[in-house]
Formats: C-alpha cells, sequence, structure tokens
C-alpha cells in the first residue's frame, strides 16, 4: 500500500503546472499502477475532492478485497463507465481535467466532452507510462518473481520434451509449467520454433515436430501480475538423422559460430548499458558487433541485415513498456529501469537465433535478472 | 479467400458517401477481419490505388503465409508503422482518409496529421466493427468450432476434478484441458469460483478448495482464431460435510430453486431472441423473469437487484463485440449475429449462479451454438 500511495503522490506532482486540477485515468493497467485493482472496466479519477476509482457492481467485491482503502464509486449496471466518470469528475469541483492522450480514442473523449460539458478536457501524453520506466522496489521484486517463475517453468519444460513433440504440443506444455511453477500464465503467447520457422520472430505454433529441426528457440515469459520476456535458442540432436524433413535447415550457416556472434552482440551491450547513456547508443552497440562479424566460410552473410528488430524495451505491468532500445528511441536509461536485452538474427530457409534477458538499470551499471544459461546448449532429448 | 475479398469490398461500399477517398485501419483484430493476417503491429489501408497491408520485417515471413494474395509494405526496423503508413498514404494519391474514431488515439491521430500534413483525416465510428456484428457463413463455423473445443475441454476438466483441487490449480487444468481439445488457448482468463466466491462475476481464482463449497461456477471459451463465452453452474457434493469451514455458504437459499428461476430467465430470453427485436427488449425479457420470481421461504430475496450485469454481449474474433444485449443498448437484432445470452445472479457471501449459451440469429429465431446442457448437474467426484 505505501509504493500505491507513493505513486499517486508522484503523479499529483507531475501534474502540477500542467493547467489542470484533475486527471482522469482509464487505461486499465495504469489504473492497477495506481490503485492496485487488477480488474477491467474501472477508471482512475484524482480531483480537487478526493482520489476514486469509477467501477461496476460486477468488480465491487474485488475492489473491497484489492483496494481496501481507496474511495469507489460504483455505477449500475444501466450506466457507462464514462458516463459515471464524468458525473464524478462535474460533481468534484474540476474545471480542467487531464486525460491520457496517448490511450484515449477520439471516441471517448467526444463523450466526455458531450457528457460533461462545462469542463475542459486537456490530452497529457504518457504521464503514467513515463512514471512506470522507474520502477520502485516492490515492482523490481515482483519482476524477479516474474523471471523466477519463467524458468522454473521452462526448467520444467525443457526436462519433459520428445522428439515428436509438435510446436502447438510444445507451446500448450511450456503453458502448463509456467503455470505449475506459480505463474497466472505465460506474459504473453509464447514461440516455440523449430528448424527454420525460427526465422519468424513471432511464429505462431504448427505441427511441426521438435525432431524436425536441429535447433529449437522459444521465447516466452510468465505473468505474476508483473511480467517477464525472456528467449533461449537450443541446438537439438536432429540435426544428423538421414530421415528428417527439413534438409534445407540442417546444412548452411554453423549453429555455434552464428550463436556466438548473438552472445557477442547481448555482451557488448551489456557493458553499454548504465544510467544517463541514451538507449539507441546501447542499440548501435550491439549492432555494431553483427555489422562487424565475418566468416571466411560465408563471404555474403551480412548478420547486421539479419538484425531485424529493435534491441529491447521496457517490461513490467505490460510486457512492452517503455523505455524503447531500439535505432530511433529518444529515450535515456535510468537507474531503476527494467529492460530487456534481445539480439536476433533471422535468415529465412535456415532459422533464427535470439538471446533475450532481462537486466535492471542499477547505479553504476546494469544487472542481469534473469539467470538461466546463455551459452549455447544442447537439448538432452 | 472468397470471405476475405468480399469483406473488403463491403467496406469500400459503405465508405462510400462518408467524404473519404481512403481508409486507414489500425486496429489489430479489424486488420485480421479484412485481410487474415493474424500478427500485430501492422495496419490496413485502403486507398484509391490499392488495398495494403503495413507491417515491419519481423512479419513478412507470416504475411507470406496468410496473405499470399495481399499487397504489403513492409517498413525496416528503423520506421515507425505510422510513419510507414502516412507515407503509403501520401503516395496513394489520396486527399481525405477514413480513421477509426472509436479505436485510433488522440496522439496517433496527432503523429499521422504530422506526418502527412497534406491529407485530411475524417474519424468514422466502428465501420468495421458494425459490418463485424453479421457473421458470415465461414465465421459462424469458425465459433462452432471454438463451441466445440470448449465443451470437449470442460468434459476433460469436469472428469478430472478432485474435492482438494484449488481455483488456481483448476484455472490451470481448464487451460490445458481446452488446448488439448484443440483451441490457441482460453477466449479470456478462466473464472472458476468455488461456493460464496461465485459472487464475484469476474472472480481471480485462489487457494479456495473445490470441497470448500457447495457449488462451482466456471466462465471460460476457447480461442481457435475466432471464440466463444460459455459459463456452467455446477451443484458439487461437498454441501453436507460437517468439517466444511464455509458454513455461511452452505446455509441460506436453495440452489436448485434458485438455478431454475436462472433457467427460465435464459429460456425467456432465447424466446425472445429473433432479428428485428430490440437487444434492450431481450435483456427485459430475461429480467422480468427475475423481477416476478417470487419465493415463500424467502420473503426479503429481490432477485432482479442481484442480476447486476447486462444480458449477453457480440462473440467473434473479439470476446466481447457488437451488439451489446443489456437495458441502455440501441442495438437491433440481425440474422447471423452471434451473441452471448447469460443470465446471472450474485449474493455476497451465498455465492452466484449464472448460465451463458452462445446463440447464433437465425432468420426466423434463433439457434444454440452450445450443446451442454442447461440443466442443474450435480459434480461426480
Amino acid at each position: 500500500m505505501n509504493y500505491l500511495n507513493q505513486r499517486r503522490s508522484i503523479l499529483t506532482q507531475a501534474l502540477k503546472g500542467r493547467g489542470v486540477d484533475a486527471f482522469l485515468v482509464t487505461t486499465p493497467v495504469n489504473v492497477t499502477y495506481l490503485t492496485g485493482f487488477t480488474g477491467e472496466d474501472s477508471y482512475f479519477a484524482s480531483t480537487p475532492k478526493h482520489e476514486i476509482l469509477v467501477s461496476d457492481t460486477r468488480c465491487e467485491e474485488q475492489i473491497k478485497e484489492e483496494c481496501p482503502d481507496l474511495e469507489a464509486h460504483i455505477r449500475p449496471h444501466t450506466r457507462t463507465t464514462l458516463e459515471a466518470a464524468a458525473e464524478v469528475l462535474t460533481k468534484s469541483g474540476a474545471k480542467s481535467v487531464g486525460v491520457e492522450g496517448n490511450r484515449i480514442t477520439l471516441g471517448e473523449l467526444e463523450q466526455l466532452k458531450a457528457l460533461a460539458p462545462k469542463l475542459t478536457f486537456v490530452p497529457l501524453e504518457g504521464l503514467v507510462e513515463t512514471q512506470r520506466m522507474v520502477k520502485d522496489p516492490g515492482e523490481v521484486e515482483k519482476i524477479r518473481e516474474a523471471v523466477r517463475v519463467a524458468e522454473r517453468g521452462f526448467r520444467m519444460f525443457v526436462a519433459t520434451l520428445r522428439e515428436a513433440d509438435t510446436e502447438k504440443e510444445m507451446v500448450d506444455a511450456l503453458e502448463g509449467y509456467v503455470r505449475r511453477a506459480g505463474g497466472r500464465g505465460t506474459a504473453f503467447p509464447p514461440i516455440v520454433a523449430v528448424g527454420e520457422r525460427g526465422a519468424l520472430p513471432h511464429a505462431p505454433p504448427t505441427s511441426k515436430e521438435l525432431g524436425d529441426g536441429s535447433k529449437l528457440l522459444v521465447a516466452w515469459g510468465a505473468d505474476v501480475g508483473y511480467k517477464c520476456d525472456l528467449t533461449r535458442t537450443l541446438r537439438s540432436p536432429f540435426d544428423t538423422a538421414p530421415s528428417r524433413r527439413n534438409k534445407q535447415e540442417r546444412v548452411g550457416y554453423d549453429f555455434g559460430k552464428l550463436y556466438a556472434v548473438v552472445l557477442a552482440a547481448q555482451n557488448a551491450a551489456l557493458a553499454a548499458l548504465r544510467p544517463g547513456v541514451k538507449a539507441k547508443d546501447v542499440d548501435a552497440a550491439a549492432r555494431a558487433v553483427f555489422a562487424n562479424a565475418k566468416f571466411d566460410k560465408y563471404p555474403d552473410l551480412n548478420l547486421a541485415s539479419c538484425f531485424t528488430h529493435g534491441l529491447g524495451h521496457g517490461i513490467g505491468l505490460e510486457v512492452h513498456e517503455a523505455p524503447k532500445i531500439r535505432p530511433n528511441s529518444g529515450d535515456v536509461l535510468e537507474a531503476g529501469m527494467v529492460v530487456t536485452i534481445e539480439p536476433g538474427i533471422y535468415i529465412p530457409g535456415w532459422g533464427g537465433i535470439r538471446i533475450e534477458d532481462d537486466v535492471l538499470v542499477t547505479h553504476d551499471g546494469c544487472k542481469l535478472l534473469s539467470t538461466l544459461s546463455r551459452e549455447a546448449v544442447t537439448l538432452a532429448v
């Protein structure tokens, strides 16, 4: 509860000088951040009169459990949350109300204006998201817990794999083990990609079997309220089976040599990651490793062009949040941020290698929150 | 593919007379509806020059698989999707571009205006959502498949229950069985509520055990691309055990008597459900049954005030979509709509009973897509 009060008081400070005397938070995840309430369809209003959660009868009991100290306005099911919020704001004595410009839709704003014609609405951009970039100790502990759960689930998953498991079966198994390890569920639909399917950074699972490829890319996270986001790419022992269907994927580039470059790129980023550094410079540190990688055996391989996404992003209540670590990012790193560092290369017809870890920015550098080995590992199946 | 072409051509017709010569679809689920592409972070633009998907390199392979016939503009990772969309629209020769007013944020619209200063942007409300209300035969078949998967998963789940299973373990098991039955996953985090926990319509799972209550409320669905949404409330055989902790929940109202009223309310709604009827009148038909329910033994019980949410909603690509079946709805039912009918009563300290089925509006009435028994059933544990 202390952290929740502190978050609301930091928001109140941030609102000063913005020309508003109230603020309406309509984004569920931002409502959760500020109140602890984890349900849906509820708004948080900070007004001259009170701090108040606007919700409905379906959530009444849950609010009593999760936010016993917070005032709540419970609308009947015959009114919308926007109607109830407009009433609360109008009665609060506010004149000028900040809204979340990066989240509220045009349609919602038009409705608010019609429902509360005496109020002026001022779009403010990313106020709560900016605050959420730097985690308080309670949040770092929750992300650590998400990492522990995800890693425990991953170890169970790896221990149970069989050659005949399909990508779909593996995704379902991983979901089950993350829950068995204590998660509410995975943080996003896991990616389990066999062989050349790893070339699709967001591969949906198919009926391709583990034994149909010589490597396995697994991207997953756990949700414990807060989320984590991890990726491992494992060598699997099936590249020598003569009956395998995917000859295309077995030939070509040496897994170990390419893996070493991806790991070197991740290490270069970790070495660059500290407070005060521009996020785009951390991205550039990893990208430089790919640009400089040369292989006598593969003179035409341009790894820089195989790294087709940004290097990382913040994690927390959402699996993708600020800051962005990518070439065009304007963000600067600060102590207390928690980000992914996830260099990857994707080669159509061959596959992909990505290594992704979750990292806390500390006062003098950074600290890995994830603990799984980052070395090239061969599955024992 | 025929359905996809047809959907885009219906959209093109709907755009006529709206004063725009292009339309930008930024909502992922609406992009999926119009293109078949199931990935993220991609926009669909219908312009005077072409119909085109604006996406990025991470999705390039997936687009080739899912939308082989559709033109795609693949942005590099150094540009945002909005930047790429603004460029595509500017080059298309469009002058006035419709945007999704009920979905696009103020911030996104401001960015678009800055990126494409020569274009005029016109917010249009719910154009694709309105089209999505009436399902084409391919969509009805996908919802039927979701129902089949959800019901098969539910039967597996019920068959494996044990007295000592916690709500959390039951939620995890149900997730696993829905996947085992063929689902990508559940359609939303399932609700499994023991005893008086059923009074929370959106109860998060706890460590309460199946044997701690005399009834079990289960709300779940399957996702097979399209979604379904079902609820069953089962009597469990543990109400007589003298050692049970929750004496409060065992005494009070007779499960069978209240269940019969909820079922009668659902039947009244099904009898009222046909094309041309106002959605709010279907809601009223169910609500009247609760208002008229009287029990000699419980003279103070007002069931109408225990039905604290709307009667139902459309389902399809999203688990909640138009139309709304509730007191303040302005929607009118049409053949081809697929909706939930889900009356429920919630009594703090005692629990809740909800019966939810998925229903297709036909030319002369309606047809249940779900097939599980709607009668009061006692768990065989």
